[in-house]
């Protein structure tokens, strides 16, 4: 049998790109209703993302009660947790994929970035997120649930864009993995001074969270397993760095966690230079606050999240100091004055509830999509239901392993990994389920 | 364990990009030798290209007797009768790689053109294929294999490249993949007419050899099996059509299988349009000799090779009438006077055996490879051995079914690809082996 990889094309991917105006002026559709809705008692459900909250609230959601359209630029979901792993060719990009139509055959998908939402209209603009396109539709909702996720924090760090790598999608890891091949390609080549493979083989992680701390975890063992064989004369030469501002790298998980990664890390030889403040990034260069210029061959950028212009500019909504949306314990958006705004939903990292900031996590956007999708079908029903409370305690919504629950002898950073993976694996399907270990 | 995936960077992996002459008209090192060729016999080995014939002859080639170096712009060999397979989804891009570097970990490898050879002072010089160089290095060599392969024809038609995917490369079948799928999300947009989405979902193929022909085939499959599932409203409107010049598809076969083929299309409404002469490529349409403007979404380009630039100008050398060097039956290059060049040999589809012109495939590319590797093994021991010899016969040569053969029932299109797939697996590594039913 024949399968699919429906992937976004590569300069899709990433951020918004921005339009010409006069063209978003135009709105030739209008808010069209399809027939579709007629006789749906919920109306029209509108998800804007396919990302963890998106994805677990569009997969089981009621479609005889809901006309159901999903507004998203990525027409596939990536089980994130993976990206460092693909990034390093451990596992195959099309394991931790799955195509969004696949997930709920009688919603509707259109691939575009919602550009704005009018809450008094209940009316959203969007642009395809295909090329050539440069003429906006609009459509309304009866029901909206804001689950965009958010993008990598630069903190205005001029040149990361320019020169860094994210890893937040398939692309990224994509770029990733190629980008480490040239250097060793590049470092290989006769013209190429020693220097010059010092440099190449410097690779530089900004940011020592879960995403920076498994990256450079993955890529070690990709340099001492694999590119050994390959390069064997440049072996030596290769470095990873992880860099944070922070006193210690994996500062909001327990400290055993923390200790342990940074104990391994330097066994390892892995660096970590923590208190550092960098200025700028230059081509092949970080450049610190106190002018140090530091060389390097790859740069992975991993310091968190900051809520798009569209979570910003969304109005009148409540934000946090965060730019996060404000939501109650049922995920409605709350308005200036703390009161629900009716029919609006959010979840993921976009979100967060009012008097409890969860962290921005797979863990916490799965969970909100999977009670949202529960309480949704309840709505046509009449029925409330209880307000949504989390699974496994604290450990589990950081992602940090309980290590009584695992088998003896799963201990650390194996321990961590399992731990995600116990949770996050059901996301997967049967066939990549297969795959993933042999691949892996 | 974790594995390898070592591929080109997308940009790199066509064809040679100009480069500025003032850069390559340097020249810091000089020919340089470096230590490893002391005590080599057979002297210094230089392989250009990393398509069969070059690996088939990396693969077994005595490094005792050779310091062996090869030089390609692809670090990967590419397994290219499967590349129709890939460019749909069918088989994963890994699955048909192998690292140039894993097939002879004593040999040397540089990421380069070769942009020129001096057969008088026995010297190459070449371009890393790598960004930021525009840096080239020349080098010396004893002997040189010159299996670099040939371009795509666009037969001087304007438009091809900039509009047209070919299908050579693991990047081809990655763009060709992701633009198929743009075409069914671009139609999936509420904007998109009736008339645009035929537009989009019109599929072309221009040229009915091997490769035009299977990917057409595999498109086929791909729409009906898959596509189907994901865009079931607008799987109507998709249409594949074949064009060729010939008056019939797969004209150098047997006539049996061009009949089948041809029948087996008007089965599965695959149009195929002979006798066609195009004029010139612009972006999404087709513009034919006689003014008739034909609309697409994808345009795959499969009309054949034409040689490179390094091998029109090598002098003093012969060509053939299609601009292939020509050989003697022991792979040497000729002189304008048929006298072989000494220590010089060329094979794959870049060359041709005086008085035997072979057709461009991987069969005979990877037969050539062979024979090459066990007479080059023999040289330094003054053993002259038998002249090239195919093994096969014709049929085998052309990659077409032998079907006494094969296990009784199997005929037709199932033969072709289960001649082509029992004699080429070979080259696959165990690791694929297993990977390659399972993602099938």
């Amino acid at each position: 049998m024949s399968c699919l990889l429906v992937h976004t094309p590569l300069s899709l991917a990433c951020r918004r790109p921005t339009i010409p105006l006069c063209a978003a002026a135009r709105n030739p559709l209008g808010a069209v209703r399809p027939a579709t809705s007629i006789g749906k008692t919920g109306g029209r459900l509108v998800i804007l993302g396919s990302g963890w909250a998106g994805l677990k609230l569009l997969g089981g959601i009621n479609t005889k009660d809901y006309e159901v359209l999903m507004i998203a630029p990525r027409n596939h979901f990536v089980f994130t947790p993976l990206l460092a792993s693909t990034s390093v060719g451990t596992l195959e990009f099309r394991t931790i994929t799955e195509p969004v139509r696949h997930h709920n055959r009688k919603a509707l998908y259109h691939q575009a970035w919602c550009d704005s939402i009018d809450l008094t209209t209940r009316s959203l603009t969007c642009m395809p997120a295909l090329p050539d396109h440069t003429q906006p539709f609009t459509l309304s909702y009866d029901k909206l649930v804001i689950a965009v996720g958010a993008y990598s924090n630069t903190f205005g760090i001029p040149g990361v864009e320019q020169h860094g790598f994210f890893l937040k999608e398939i692309s990224h890891a994509q770029r990733v993995r190629a980008r480490i091949i040239e250097c060793f390609e590049m470092a290989s080549e006769p013209n190429c001074s020693e220097d010059d493979q010092w440099k190449l083989l410097s690779f530089a992680v900004v940011g020592g969270g879960p995403t920076g701390v498994e990256f450079s975890a993955e890529l070690h063992d990709f340099i001492k397993d694999d590119l050994r064989r390959l390069y064997p004369s440049l072996i030596n030469k290769a470095q990873i760095t992880v860099y944070d501002v922070a006193e210690k790298i994996l500062g909001s998980f327990d400290d055993a966690l923390a200790d342990y990664a940074t104990q391994k890390f330097a066994r390892e030889g892995i660096k970590i230079r923590t208190k550092t403040f960098i200025r700028k990034v230059e081509k092949n260069k970080l450049v610190l606050t106190d002018g140090t210029e530091i060389p390097f061959g790859v740069l992975v950028w991993a310091t968190g999240l900051t809520a798009t212009p569209l979570i910003r500019n969304l109005s009148p909504a409540a934000h946090s100091s965060s730019h996060r949306l404000v939501t109650d314990d049922y995920l409605r958006v709350l308005d200036l004055d703390g009161t629900p705004i009716p029919d609006v939903y959010a979840c993921g990292d976009c979100a967060t509830i009012k008097g409890n900031e969860l962290p921005a996590t797979a863990q916490v956007a799965s969970q909100q999509g999977i009670w949202l999708r529960k309480h949704l079908n309840k709505v046509p029903r009449n029925e409330m239901g209880q307000p949504m409370a989390y699974i496994g305690g604290w450990k589990a919504i950081m992602e940090t392993p309980n290590e009584s629950k695992l088998p003896k002898g799963i201990r650390g950073y194996l321990a961590w990994l399992a731990w995600r993976s116990a949770y996050l694996y059901k996301s997967v399907s049967a066939r990549n389920m297969v795959l993933i270990p042999i691949t892996w």
